[in-house]
């Protein structure tokens, strides 16, 4: 049992965690740049150390000052939270030198997913879907024309090594189209980087973000928590999230959480983290990436299973075991993250005072939010307000108490994205469940 | 399908009602006494009208003013919340004559349920265990002897007919205490009142206070979503109550269910509504009344059952059928009434200004309220500020966020009911479980 653990973070995660750990009788310590002094965090722990300047190099990202701090408190383990250092291989290793225990995997477990051609490789080996491709440059049209035929299989797509901004890149339906495409996307690829070098990979045709959420204990089991859809990005930012996905089927989910609990036990994962996918229109799905931490979204799953994540982290931590059951989702959940951001102006960030704070309450509403009337958003993290999660039977329902509440959401001072979600809410292809990662590029605020 | 709803009632309970009109996509019309003028439901609702002064005789409580504010606005139905007009059966009818539809039962249900000896005789009827006793004055000692023994059973209780505050009560374990009990009892009962009439009921021992919730449609079938228990009370004032109780058993929870669908039934019950037993040690149950309406605690059973009650309410005033199962709780839910009280001076009101709100959030923390920073309490209602409601997987569980939650709500300006939860949470018999009406009797504030 941990009598004491710092968090190495801030802001809604910062928050997060601390409530979690009061909640379990254990004591915190909150961690703070100068810019952050009058922060929830600092406010609701039980000890704050001031780690530095703004920039997050002199405090969230300096690991001295942190460690100095968990030495000074006393305390027995970190929890890194998300973004930082939550994915620092480093960081968990030097932990484990001072005899802190790290919330969150060993520093080996983080570096194996951390680099992407290692992580395929071992996914590869471990059976799990990956998007099939050259693997290297193509060296010749005929080895092109033979892999898109015998190993990769049509559509492909070919991309500049190089690349960038669509440039050098070329779809391919058919093996009839494929030498014009090798030709011009090689031409392109030069003139635009001056280097002519292309691969190739399976195109995914109309990819959803779908995630599953795995947790391994220090014994070797691994469960998975169901999945969640994450197809709602903006230039890679995920805006919405939800549990279950409105794509998924049960036999997919099966196979998709079978799926992520190889990845996982192909590395011995221990902690709570999260096995992202990209799933075509055929219901194919191949592995992008494994999140060694807790994400931003993990509340859609804990309000469609019903527990805490944060707490089934700190109990692998602390050595427990875990059942290795697997969790269906019971209900719907959709998040929606409120950013300082001006939706009517690319989502630049608003940093500033919140001068009207009030948020929306009553069935299948929470709300996860360090702000407060007076708070100052500084202009050095992050944008988010805070996150707003609606819960209810069904999807449709989940939807109609997320505008709701979003209507209820005052937020004066700084401008937030609650009106680019309130526009969203109302969208007939997003109430339907019909959209892809490439939703965004042609959603137009009204 | 109603197109607009009027709602005849204000605080908390009007905007809940509100919240889930807006997600049902029905119009609203808020009636508000010039106290109530910049109240959130007033704000929330679609339309908004001004029924009177502050005295409710004169703004909630006047049905021709509530009925003109309809006819006025076109509402084609009435939601009358709780307290008020909500079990005002005369109120029921006026909306039935006028082709409003009255979200509730009809007059006639009201009626049946509104007077004690009548809904005691129909319980009796339809089978419903009630507490047992002579029904009329007791005659002579010898037919208390007789009662005693072969209808009520020992423990016993006798009481003043006139009577109030302990005066003339005895209660008789055993029959050699009955004569003296009897003579005492009837001499105390003519010093204190003038009037030595006495009745025996069964002294329900350890008495705990357990409610079922029920659900009936337009066609007769009717079911249960288990139970409350609201033994946390203060003065017959309920403060916290929670889903499941913790007294209750598999056994027992089937056997209340019936005997709430048989009472329901007896009335050809249609709406949401509750009837409240008292339990006693033995786990025998005893009928006490039944609420024609929503309670304030309704929010505990959504939470277990995961589904929004006052819309099933809506639902079923438009006609619909339900599905005559009855539901059992998952998870475990409990809520905290904070209102604007001194729990150090005998939870004297403390009406006023808000002048500093910051409400709890995250994991399994809901917020029912219509309060804001700068509201205003007006002293001429129920001094509610909102209801914190909690819930997990396990009681314990349940009990450690609500703390937490607790410790997160900051209201200033006026004195809360907060002080007293963080100290119940805290309370070793509670957190135990172990508790009866009695409790608050000889809880002390420290």
């Amino acid at each position: 049992m941990f009598n004491k653990i710092l968090v190495a973070n801030r802001g809604e995660i910062a928050l997060r965690v601390i409530r979690t750990c009061r909640e379990m009788g254990i004591k915190t310590v909150a961690v703070y740049s100068t810019a952050d002094k009058d922060s929830l965090h600092v406010r609701f722990a039980d000890e704050a150390v001031c780690i530095g300047k703004p920039q997050s190099s002199e405090s969230y990202l300096n690991i001295p000052h942190i460690m100095a701090a968990a030495e000074i408190t006393n305390a027995d383990a970190i929890h890194p939270g998300y973004g930082f250092l939550a994915e620092n291989a480093k960081f968990s290793k030097i932990c484990e030198d001072h005899g802190i225990k790290f919330i969150g995997p060993t520093g080996e477990m983080i570096s194996s997913m951390g680099d992407k051609i290692t992580a395929k490789e071992t996914m590869i080996k471990a059976g799990v879907p990956v998007v099939p491709g050259s693997g290297g440059l193509l060296e010749s049209l005929e080895q092109a024309k033979y892999l898109a035929k015998n190993e990769v299989g049509y559509p492909v797509i070919l991309k500049a090594t190089a690349g960038g901004g669509g440039k050098g890149m070329r779809v391919v339906w058919e093996e009839r189209e494929l030498e014009r495409a090798y030709d011009t996307a090689k031409a392109e690829a030069a003139a635009a980087f001056k280097n002519d070098g292309i691969y190739m990979e399976k195109f995914v045709e109309e990819p959803r973000h779908i995630e599953i959420q795995v947790a391994g204990d220090q014994y070797g089991t691994v469960c998975h928590l169901s999945e969640r859809d994450c197809s709602i990005q903006r230039r890679h930012q995920k805006l919405v999230e939800e549990s279950p996905s409105p794509f998924m089927t049960p036999e997919l989910r099966q196979e998709m959480g079978a799926a992520a609990i190889k990845a996982a036990s192909a590395i011995n994962y221990e902690s709570v983290g999260t096995v992202e996918f990209l799933v075509d229109k055929h219901r194919n799905f191949y592995f992008m990436e494994m999140n060694t931490r807790i994400q931003v979204e993990h509340c859609v799953t804990e309000e469609v299973i019903n527990f805490d994540l944060i707490k089934e982290q700190i109990k692998i931590a602390m050595g427990e075991r875990i059942s290795g059951r697997n969790y269906e989702p019971q209900g719907h959940a959709i998040e929606c993250r409120i950013n300082a951001e001006d939706p009517y102006n690319d989502f630049r960030p608003s940093p500033g005072r919140i001068t009207v704070l009030h948020t929306p309450g009553g069935h299948g509403v929470r709300v996860d939010s360090h702000v407060y009337t007076g708070y100052v958003i500084p202009p050095y993290y992050d944008s988010m307000i805070g996150k707003l999660i609606t819960t209810a039977r069904t999807r449709e329902e989940a939807i109609d108490t997320m505008y709701r509440a979003l209507t209820e959401y005052v937020i004066e001072g700084v401008k937030t994205t609650i009106p680019f979600h309130l526009q969203l809410m109302q969208n007939e292809d997003f109430r339907r469940g019909n959209f892809t990662t490439k939703f965004l590029e042609t959603f137009k605020m009204q």
